[in-house]
């Protein structure tokens, strides 16, 4: 079969700071999910754009192209208003659990594709598969009935959602192409379009434990998503949020089941309320649904109710008892005063290397395994007092996550105000 | 078993503008070289060195790394002083099969490892294979035993020369990463080094067409090869020489076989015989030779001698017919007056077409097929008088050849200056 373009050409078009034509873009995409583009090749022209960037409108058809790989969703059988959500991933971001029912419970209709963890940030399916019986699979149809029933799924993506994506991204993962707002934004972006929702909330991390370290390269990551999602019709909104320090006092998938079972609950830790109900507020806004206040659905319980019917509807048993960690240690705080500072990055990786977390696609992670905060920057502490719990399956694993811990927590004499958490809007 | 560096790490310090460390560069050629490195990731590192470019020391490191691949010949046995030369190729090119008896002739012992064309440049090895019987590939012995009896052998490099480099050639080529002076002069430079010479003539083009459009370009290229070649104790020389016209008046196998031949026998084209009679110096100098006069060698008749016998050696009948194309078709001059220019690149892309290049390493190329010029830029012409001939095996080929031939030729009706040959030497 004749190509209408030469991948050689299109690389060196991007590689001379040239804007990849439309055509060529469609051409690469679609040759590469066809296996006509070699991967040594698409890893040259991965390079050549995160050297090289991509201009907005590059981008736009860079998106459609990986969304077109594909098959879209077909969520029109939904009457209720839908809305999804995605976060660009933190240490102990365990929001969606109580967010999608909350939302759901207060009218909207939310569809979570979600993904699994990789490196030192978990995957909300990993959090959920603690839950006994809970599975991450469902047919397209079980998908649909739960959404019009329950309003709220976490499930995982079909292989048919941007086949594109799945390529580029293991492909990304082994060239150093990863850290690419374009590549990042679009990657993102292809997916949540590709579901059908007409409204979207994204929750860009800033921080040491956040891909985006800065919040600059984080409002440019937020602004390309944003811009991608209303050049395809998608209501974007993105909210910037601090991740220098880990969300709530968990990280770790039984846990953070746990601790979003207790914001629910009504408790639980006030910066994952806080964060849970600003982000339930943009989703309701971008649904229509702004004259609903989430905090009653919250107090109120029905927001429990619906996660109880969620988990259920995917097989899993709300009451069952959590799986607990056979060894846990204990880690004190080395002084008396306030907590400055501890590292979001280095809980994420001390969690990861307990078991909560995989270093390859194929490895398996421990429900139980992962860290519990004692106090948060800006609390008072007490020398030797404990400061941090460490879980695992196995105590061969505590010297390698303590080793993580060294120089991430710091405490001062003085008072400290917490890191900010809602940073900025975008737009 | 157990790597010393990971790939990702190494890409990203390249990708981030850094310095490779010594120890990454010899890790990641020889475990590309061993198939560890994979040819995606090996491509995001080619790459990102295209855009980031490498330090000297850098890529004297690369340029180690890469003879460390292979073996080293042993030329110690050649008691002769040993002198070799290297052109970045050019059309009509065919320097080497004058130069290589010539400077032997003169007392040095010449042994050229020499590639095949690809593209719009010929290959020294293609317009040898023209002459009758004669064979590219020597074993080891024969290669030394015809250096020490004849003192000129051109021959096709073995597998064990570099064989990093010919992975890293052939992935360069379908990835646009050929573009890059420390690749190309890594590239050249571990082939020349690991072939044990101790002195090097570099010929270093400039112009349409040639690799380096531009004089600048061609003199950074020259004095990386330059600092390469000191940097492994071997005495290195580099020319610039004029590309916007092909050399002398011929571009093909056969053709410029004979017209190398012409000039052997004391004529040719004066361009011709001035870059030979130039490389040759330089090449003498560079052996300790600088008191032999290669023009009387020429004159004389001791370089036909030992072309015929370097040609013999290889199986070659210097006396055989030359093969002659079965169409030739003739190209008139568009106007009278002075050949204002006529474009190399046009006229070697008409030659490749014609059948004297090839597209791929697996075609074929025909021995016949080429043009020849019948005026230079400079000389005068006549409007319907011959100006080219095109040959060919097949007369389906002249429309393509004409077609590249579209806008190369200009007629002024004032005097004009032929394009300078030799433009600088480094250092």
């Amino acid at each position: 079969m004749s190509e209408a373009f030469d991948a050689v050409d299109v690389i060196r078009t991007k590689r001379d700071g040239g804007r990849l034509s439309d055509a060529q873009v469609d051409w690469v995409i679609d040759a590469y999910t066809r296996g006509v583009v070699a991967d040594e090749q698409m890893a040259a022209l991965l390079m050549a754009i995160v050297l090289r960037g991509m201009e907005p409108g590059e981008v736009a058809r860079w998106t459609k192209a990986m969304i077109e790989s594909g098959e879209r969703m077909d969520l029109s059988g939904v009457d209720r208003p839908l809305v999804d959500k995605h976060s660009t991933g933190g240490v102990g971001d365990k929001i969606t659990l109580p967010l999608a029912p909350l939302v759901a419970a207060c009218g909207a209709a939310v569809p979570q594709l979600s993904g699994r963890g990789l490196g030192h940030t978990g995957g909300t399916l990993d959090k959920l598969e603690s839950i006994a019986g809970w599975r991450a699979r469902l047919s397209g149809p079980e998908f649909l009935a739960q959404l019009r029933d329950v309003g709220a799924v976490v499930s995982a993506a079909g292989d048919s959602l941007v086949p594109a994506d799945r390529k580029l991204y293991a492909l990304r993962d082994v060239t150093g192409t990863v850290e690419s707002i374009p590549l990042i934004a679009s990657s993102i972006m292809s997916k949540k379009i590709a579901e059908g929702v007409p409204a979207l909330v994204l929750d860009v991390k800033v921080g040491s434990g956040a891909f985006m370290k800065e919040t600059g390269a984080a409002r440019r990551l937020a602004e390309a998503m944003v811009r991608l999602g209303e050049a395809h019709g998608v209501r974007t909104v993105a909210l910037l949020t601090g991740m220098d320090t880990p969300l709530g006092h968990t990280a770790g998938n039984a846990l953070e089941v746990a601790e979003s079972v207790e914001v629910l609950a009504g408790g639980g830790p006030p910066d994952v309320v806080e964060l849970t109900l600003a982000l339930a507020r943009e989703m309701l806004a971008a649904a229509g649904l702004s004259d609903v206040d989430p905090a009653d659905a919250l107090a109120g319980g029905r927001a429990m109710d619906t996660w109880r019917r969620m988990v259920g509807a995917q097989g899993g048993d709300p009451d069952a008892p959590l799986p607990k960690a056979a060894e846990v240690q204990v880690v004190p705080a080395p002084a008396t005063g306030v907590l400055r500072r501890l590292d979001a990055y280095a809980v994420g990786v001390a969690a990861w290397r307990l078991g909560a977390g995989r270093a390859r696609k194929e490895d398996a992670v421990s429900p139980a395994a992962g860290v519990v905060l004692h106090a948060k920057p800006g609390d008072r502490v007490t020398a030797g007092a404990p400061l941090l719990e460490l879980h695992a399956d196995d105590p061969s694993r505590f010297d390698r996550a303590l080793a993580a811990l060294d120089g991430a927590i710091e405490v001062a004499d003085t008072p400290v105000a917490p890191p900010p958490l809602l940073i900025d809007r975008v737009p």
